[in-house]
């Protein structure tokens, strides 16, 4: 099998070896591989606190589309960002390795509360983050109801009820 | 007096004119001008949710700056962000003019506790945030007391004690 | 007369002082005010080189704009970037102020050639570009002709025939 | 064999099946891979231009340090960027994979010029790039001779003379 160096996804479960060198606890499903980039980084020389809710962002649309939600777009269905809050514990420095995870901690009517962790193998989780999105028509601003659909693939990847 | 465009400060104490057009809220002294900016923006043609965040980091700098902290660099004493939380409002285009406001909560032994707020005169209050600075010897990530000077500065400068 | 601190552009016909403290060469009139942010910098703790490009694009938008293209969108007629090239001839560092100079070189049919300067009061001029611009149905993709009304406004901002 | 997912470069000779499929010119050998990522498209909803040179700027690093260039740092000594130059050819969407390239065309005493490319597998190539670099101590800017490991090292590599 040769590797496919475009894909930035992970599914932990088929990868034992990435869970222990990172130390990743359990329940963390859905992972996305990084490396700090020179640009990425900031005067002080390590990775700018913006960088890492970049990261998380990437990782809650490859989530989102993993379950249906389509590609982000002015005149698509999507999801805002209502809320976030983010704890910084470790700095990353130039070209450091991190794995950036993702999973649905609760599903509401029109909400999903995500929850993000960015581990490294030598720091432990550098940056942990909880973010509210809001299902909206992207054009309207509307409230969107979440879909069974959505709803239904998300429990079964993450092997629990919302 | 010509006006001095590469100061993006404001004293809002001076400035009755901008408080009252913005409808900022009493209690905000300190702020930044800002227009969005083509680049900023994300494919939903909205300020993407770090650029709110990378106005208050300018807010921020230009704030403890103003009350004693030296220029960032590798090897200066210097804040690291520890936490931040982010409420996101309103939805902000293409060359819409916010002012960005910050000011100190509290003051601890050797951290700050920051908050901030983007208002469009049209919108209100677009995002709201709060952060906890550390100071730290930048090379070492040791912690420092906030100087008695830095203190002093703030709370003349907000007109209450810390 | 109060400043305002929303406006970045700067006609430097009227703000001899500015010409004179930067050092401005003959023949640049339209002008934006910027220092260097924090964010902007990378790991070497200067200007990053995509950082001018950025502060030309924002120049290119104000002068097209003030020359009568609509904002930039999805849905609009636009300009396109088709070729563009930089020289780089004096780092900058945190919190620099930095004078950002565009003019039009050439008009054609369906493109025009900008040039650009990026002028610090210590360094003199510190990066130079020009960049070949398109016009566009941007949906489309599809070539449009420079209006007369942009050419002409252009013309006589800047005192002279293309 | 198990995919790394943290190494975003690919020696071309070890995959033809990339080459094929991206239709890469014969004479490119050192690759990145990516895919457009949401926050760096613009208000266009496609890739801005700067993004492309972050692109390039990734794979120089790559690039250079593969041939012995220590990672960048305020105090090493590094190779800054002189003059590029950049034609955009198709624009890019999101999620859209590029093989990004880079290639040594010329190396003088103290300098090196670089040639990239973007490859879409349904568009050709998207941007194509030159960029001058020159070898400096970074703290004091002093011109550096590239030493003999380094020009020897992109020979063996490129398989032909410098």
């Amino acid at each position: 099998m040769k590797r496919d160096p475009f894909e930035p996804f992970i599914d932990l479960e088929e990868r034992p070896d990435i869970v222990a060198e990172f130390n990743i606890e359990p329940g963390w499903r859905f992972a996305l591989a990084r490396r700090a980039l020179f640009a990425e980084l900031d005067a002080l020389s390590h990775l700018n606190h913006t960088t890492f809710l970049r990261y998380f962002e990437d990782a809650r649309i490859g989530y989102m589309m993993h379950h249906g939600l389509t590609a982000p777009a002015p005149d698509s269905t999507g999801c805002v960002l209502a809320r976030l809050d983010a704890d910084y514990k470790q700095p990353v420095f130039f070209d450091e390795r991190l794995v950036v995870t993702v999973r649905a901690a609760k599903i509401g009517n029109t909400s999903i509360l995500l929850e993000y962790g960015a581990w490294s193998a030598e720091k432990g989780l550098t940056c942990q983050s909880t973010s509210l999105l809001v299902m909206v028509v992207t054009v309207t601003g509307e409230k969107e109801r979440i879909s069974d659909a959505m709803r239904a693939s998300i429990a079964d990847f993450e092997g629990r009820e919302f």
